[in-house]
């Protein structure tokens, strides 16, 4: 990683050679890699145990924390750390394999291979693209328009595509690049500005709000609900009790989002004849709608609909989403080496099924319980009220994720401990989790680390890092601001508190 | 698949509609589709049920010989028929989706992804190569011996490198590749019978042996066995009792394997003074060990060490795998994109883990006992005795491979089966199982697609079909006559039975 250091003639011998040594060490990264065996060894030995958690418990915690600070820091890419500190459990048999390996049987984690491998026939289809460019070709004309166009195009496609970073990276990101290039706007170039960046951070921007119109728009919504019903929240027709909540606050971020953006970093193009123009003519291109994305389309609405009236049909939606993905299979719109190829389907697989069966014994050992009733209590010292509880959980889960680079990982690491110590501190059970869970896709995008789809839009090369900080910060708080209040009045109406 | 249909100027336009229709076609084959599923449904509807079997148990069966139907047929890719099979049994609900993914939880499975993943270290260090070029060097003299260096340096690999196709795939197929080019002997050409063509197939039928050799010499050894142990087959210090019987019997296949060939498929070179000069350039090229050497090394030892002492550790295998790889990672001598583009272990874990969840569900619901019992009832009225029963059933297991394009997928669909036969016709049970597991190995290159490096040295392009099923077949009945003598006075003395 780092380059080779120059020659050290003034050092003595030893020195310059250790020198070398590290500087031709191309594994997990040093300091990172002690910080985190630290944390752990000193949270086992160093720190006395409570009472009331089991030593196994103890280890398990220390591993736990070790795992999530390597999350942070980075030793090792997410998925080769995660595979060593599982390692770790099993060695040192604080679990068994059976225990640690548990979670590979998760039906959530399938679901999401399976919605990887489901967008990826949205990609290869052309039916992303389709669905794009009719909306371009609707609303294209102004550029406020335009990404009015691009946004309502992202939220039309989400309930059946659930994976934001493949919607970037797949379909919005390609879209974008070549209605900007269309206008000489340039990434890496001070062109940026005419339009691409614009479009880019407005595109993103809303992604946070499409992720959380839908539960099945993006991944870890379902992993947050199964979570949820795994503390003992019952949740009926997900589906549709998702949306009911989501609708209104959600709709009211994405429909300000283009706007906001417009005003406080307007892109220098305000009108863009060109761009229905391009969509009708690749509309043209791309000709009738082919025989794969007929049954790319049909594949979605039966999946979908399955979704949507799963509970009343008694169907798991890891079994739609299966249904979905054989059918794409058996019509040979996905081949079996285009899932096989999509490392990120087998990356997330093994890292958070890893993740999700350690937090799972941690839950089982009980110390997310003694941890949350640990905060729970000292908030009751505080004299905090359930409100205050409410919201200061809520804010520390939203900006703790500064330290993620990954919104999976972070429902992996946090959702559970969090949720834990809302319901031990009195808030409404629905409430706590559905919160909890749309604040996960509103954080997505603070940073350019933050998420899949902000890594994707930043790697477009269109907007600067430092724009693309206080901006996060700026769209997240408004966010934060919309949800708060009228997230709050429409529960109420709803009945969630 | 096929190409266009010539237009079709006589026929009348409905039915050059469907045949162009079909030529577009790129999902599943619709004969073998056709079968597999006529197969299936014919088996559930229009077979009558035995009384013993409970529904839910036929209707699994079914899908298990609609599945296996399919491994031959190949109406699909392995990995995605074993998808949309899984996916009928949870949509009919004939088993749950924990149990139908159960067997991702299993230590094998994973043991196998793990073993895929160390051998990639071996070939990306190129300690592999390595080690055959020091055995070139010291045998490579003659063709003859030549083909012992390479044959005895498989053998030395073997135990620390679980994967027969990796090693083809890996090292010895780039090596005789280029030991045949230095000789002038190029494949798919007559020259292809001066050297390359007897060094491939010599190494070819050797794997068998040294797949046999060593119980992680080869991924399926390890399947083998824990089916055998769910069976109720006891089997104390599996490495050093599967090596006790096996060494003798696999030893003498393995010395005669490349002598054989080269008296009925002899190369027209018989003297290759330039290959130790070759090997011994190469080493020189390769300097000396390299530090991702020695630590591959390290690792190997103590991998292999822990292997051989697992049971007194109370360590289990696929742990020892666990931490062999994490210290591989750790060092950076495999990075984790090594690991996820390895599509072949990703789709092993798939597929193999559906299979080996069926299978083990057909046990629980008693299918698989109610079967065997039936066979050895009809045996014991054909007045078989216990040899008669082991003999019939070993061939049967050996020759039904024929059908069958991986030593993997025919464990997961028969050896519990005809290990349950056996052990229910009184067979002895370490026995049994042993002498299953060993056929296993044996059948692994009667034919070109019979296992992944079969697939491999076929497809290296010296040995011509004609040429390789007659001699995969002499092959195959030598090494069975050398294992029935050779193998039953030593398992006699060892007391196996």
């Amino acid at each position: 990683m780092s380059p080779p250091p120059p020659p050290a003639a003034g050092l003595p011998t030893h020195i310059s050679a250790v020198r070398r040594c590290l500087a031709a060490w191309n594994g997990a990264r040093p300091a990172a890699l002690l910080i985190c065996a630290a944390v752990g060894l000193i949270l086992r030995f160093g720190v006395p145990k409570p009472g009331h958690v089991t030593p196994k418990a103890w280890s398990l915690l220390s591993i736990f924390v070790a795992t999530v600070a390597g999350l942070i820091l980075g030793p090792l890419p997410v998925g080769a750390w995660a595979f060593v500190c599982v390692t770790v459990t099993v060695v040192t048999k604080t679990l068994s394999f059976a225990a640690a390996f548990s979670a590979f049987t998760n039906e959530v984690i399938w679901l999401v291979v399976a919605a990887f491998f489901l967008s990826r026939g949205f990609v290869k289809t052309g039916l992303g693209d389709r669905v794009a460019m009719v909306f371009v070709r609707w609303l294209g004309k102004s550029t406020l328009g335009l990404s009015y166009g691009l946004v309502l195009g992202e939220l039309a496609i989400s309930p059946g595509m659930p994976s934001s970073t493949a919607r970037a990276g797949g379909i919005f990101v390609p879209i974008i690049k070549s209605l900007a290039a269309g206008a000489e706007s340039q990434p890496k170039d001070p062109s940026a500005r005419r339009l691409g960046a614009y479009l880019i951070l407005s595109q993103m921007q809303s992604s946070n709000s499409s992720g959380a119109f839908f539960i099945t728009a993006a991944a870890q919504n379902l992993l947050c609900i199964k979570l949820a019903e795994s503390l003992g929240v019952e949740i009926k027709h997900q589906w549709v009790t998702w949306l009911k909540a989501s609708c209104i606050p959600a709709g009211i971020s994405l429909l300000s989002t283009p706007f906001l953006l417009y005003k406080i970093y307007p892109p220098k193009l305000r009108t863009t004849p060109e761009a229905p123009a391009m969509a009708k003519q690749r509309l043209e291109q791309m000709g009738a709608i082919k025989r794969e994305e007929w049954i790319m389309i049909g594949t979605l609405l039966l999946t979908v609909g399955l979704w949507v009236a799963g509970e009343a049909l008694n169907m798991a939606n890891v079994v739609t989403a299966m249904v979905g993905l054989s059918i794409l299979l058996l019509c040979g719109v996905l081949d079996w080496n285009d899932c096989l190829s999509d490392k990120q389907a087998w990356d997330t697989l093994t890292w958070f099924a890893i993740l999700i069966g350690m937090a799972t014994e941690l839950n089982v050992l009980g110390v997310v319980p003694w941890l949350s009733g640990c905060v729970s209590d000292l908030l009751k010292h505080l004299s905090l009220s359930t409100f205050g509880t409410f919201s200061l959980l809520q804010l520390s889960y939203f900006f703790i994720h500064y330290l993620f680079a990954s919104q999976t990982a972070h429902v992996g690491a946090l959702y559970s401990a969090f949720l834990s110590m809302q319901l031990s501190s009195g808030v409404p059970k629905l409430l706590a989790a559905l919160a909890l869970a749309y604040n996960t896709n509103l954080f997505g995008c603070i940073t350019h680390y933050s998420s899949g789809q902000a890594a994707v839009y930043y790697g477009a090369g269109y907007v600067e890092l430092r724009d693309l900080f206080p901006l996060g910060l700026a769209i997240a708080l408004i966010n934060l601001v919309i949800w708060a209040l009228v997230g709050a009045a429409w529960w109420k109406i709803l009945g969630l508190y």
